[in-house]
């Protein structure tokens, strides 16, 4: 399969994006043809007027990308916005999806009432499910990993591919959506992860600065003292051990523990602390190590590899149509 | 000043396009740098079912330009969809412009509810003055020569400059429309020039193609008998007298002879053919003249010249907005 997917550059990446990396690296090491971006234009429709954390965004995001494994040297590592032809698809399929049919999707509506604080009213945001079409189909992607959110866009993007085919010629082969399920991780207060709150564990923390934000999770509210019987299902940090412990002794002992008080907060938390850090050390020592020199060299080479398959599918998709320029 | 105008690729062009001409050419004769362009993308919202004539209206168009004057010494000759720093920028406008500010220009619901015969629901449609927009500030245009129903999308060229600039930096003029009054042709049956009606001279007739099209052009209904008066205001051979015939004693004499009877419908109309076959047939011997060849070397040439412009603009919107890419 040829799988392609990107995140927005819109801020440094956190514990959750970490797990949908390891996710795309198993993609990559599975023998499929992989492509991943960083959606820069996509940022601008929620952050036109913070364009500055744009590009510091995407360098951090690629550098993120290369420390949880993926491998430039097996997928193609690219900026949406280095790649022209993005933008003349998404043009030329502005031009086959109706106004209605882009406003009728779920999380058009759903993110314009949410994001209230974001100048959502924008044609470029309307439009925004066209441009991810053209991103997946510009390189003849058939496998797209996306969150169950993102199942709306994909359908779309298989609806432009239809119709642009029985137009024109049969160019796009209809992308398939790719959905793994990652545990969703909360913020360390039980919270939706937000910046302005304070509860993300980003990419590059420590051991300390790891330490400092486990260790005071919020737990089960009704588990007030010790001796108090907890369910897991009401603690933010079950939710990480579902994501970080993988011995299933140890998630064992955790669910009975906490259900039974036989183990405190503080227990759990060690263990979960230490299951963290196994995991996450070897990726704060690869973030580390990754100066902006090795982004820029990344960015580079996949920019010219992906440029060629996107300058391919476009001389295909102006020949079909007629344009010959 | 700099003056950009273009003409979309939907056909040959008629006689209304000859007059709007003939004022380009006095534009780029009076020491403007101008650039005109063949508008394919455009051609695209209306005639995306129809590609294949896009490409031959492109060539026919620039014959026509070449063939009425313009002159690819002193004009930037190109075709749109040459220059793909319009798609981008088309792109980058569309963060700037609310789909509420779109859909309440009133020519969008105007031609959507006009043309019904066209599908104008796409995105493409709704968007197309954010292209035309792009079109225009990409080459820091500060006149563009329109009709006044065009007016509408200046306004919106303005503001997006403004808001661009007010965003990120000062890098866009406001451009000016320059409206100048070109009498308007009817068909040659008085109702709208149509296709499908054919009532159309086009910029290619001859002498006798010309002559059989005029002679049996439609008149003041009310004036049956040769011996009945008309009304010069009612009979689109006046329309056409208007256009074409400058000499004011003919024109005192068409006015004066239709309404006293005077004269009759067939002289009126022996001395418009006159005065239209000394004014196109320079137009008509150069038209034929020119080879695809010909064409395809202004164009492959003002191509070049457009795009260097487009780059460097580019360059700087990118840098303002921080797409280093």
């Amino acid at each position: 399969m040829r799988i392609l997917s990107g995140m927005r550059a819109t801020g440094k990446l956190h514990l959750g994006h970490v797990l949908v990396l390891e996710d795309w690296k198993k993609l990559q090491d599975n023998g499929n043809e992989t492509f991943f971006f960083v959606a820069d234009w996509h940022a601008l429709t929620t952050h036109k007027e913070e364009s500055h954390i744009i590009y510091q965004s995407t360098l951090d995001i690629v550098r993120g990308y290369l420390a949880t494994g993926l491998d430039p040297e097996k997928s193609v590592i690219f900026v949406q916005s280095a790649i022209k032809e993005h933008a003349e698809l998404y043009l030329l399929f502005n031009m086959l999806v109706s106004v209605n049919r882009l406003e009728r999707i779920p999380t058009y509506k759903e993110l314009k009432e949410n994001l209230s604080n974001r100048d959502l009213s924008t044609a470029g945001f309307l439009t925004y499910p066209v441009l991810q079409t053209a991103d997946i189909l510009i390189y003849k992607a058939t496998g797209v990993p996306v969150g169950e959110d993102q199942l709306y866009h994909i359908e779309l993007s298989r609806e432009i591919a239809r119709r642009f085919n029985s137009l024109y010629k049969e160019i796009f082969p209809e992308p398939n959506p790719i959905v793994t399920r990652i545990p969703k991780l909360p913020g360390t207060d039980g919270r939706k992860m937000s910046k302005s709150y304070g509860n993300i564990i980003m990419i590059d923390e420590t051991s300390d600065s790891l330490k400092k934000k486990v260790m005071p999770m919020m737990t089960d509210p009704a588990r007030m003292r010790r001796t108090d019987p907890g369910d897991p299902e009401k603690c933010p940090v079950w939710d990480y051990h579902k994501a970080f412990t993988y011995n299933q002794e140890e998630l064992d002992w955790v669910v009975k523990g906490c259900k039974t008080a036989e183990i405190g907060c503080v227990q759990c938390k060690k263990l979960l602390l230490k299951n963290m850090e196994e995991r996450l050390k070897p990726i704060w020592e690869k973030y580390e190590k990754i100066s902006d020199e090795d982004v820029l060299n990344v960015i580079h080479d996949g920019n010219k590899k992906a440029s060629e398959v996107a300058k391919k599918t476009l001389t295909e998709v102006r020949e079909a149509m007629n344009l010959r320029w």
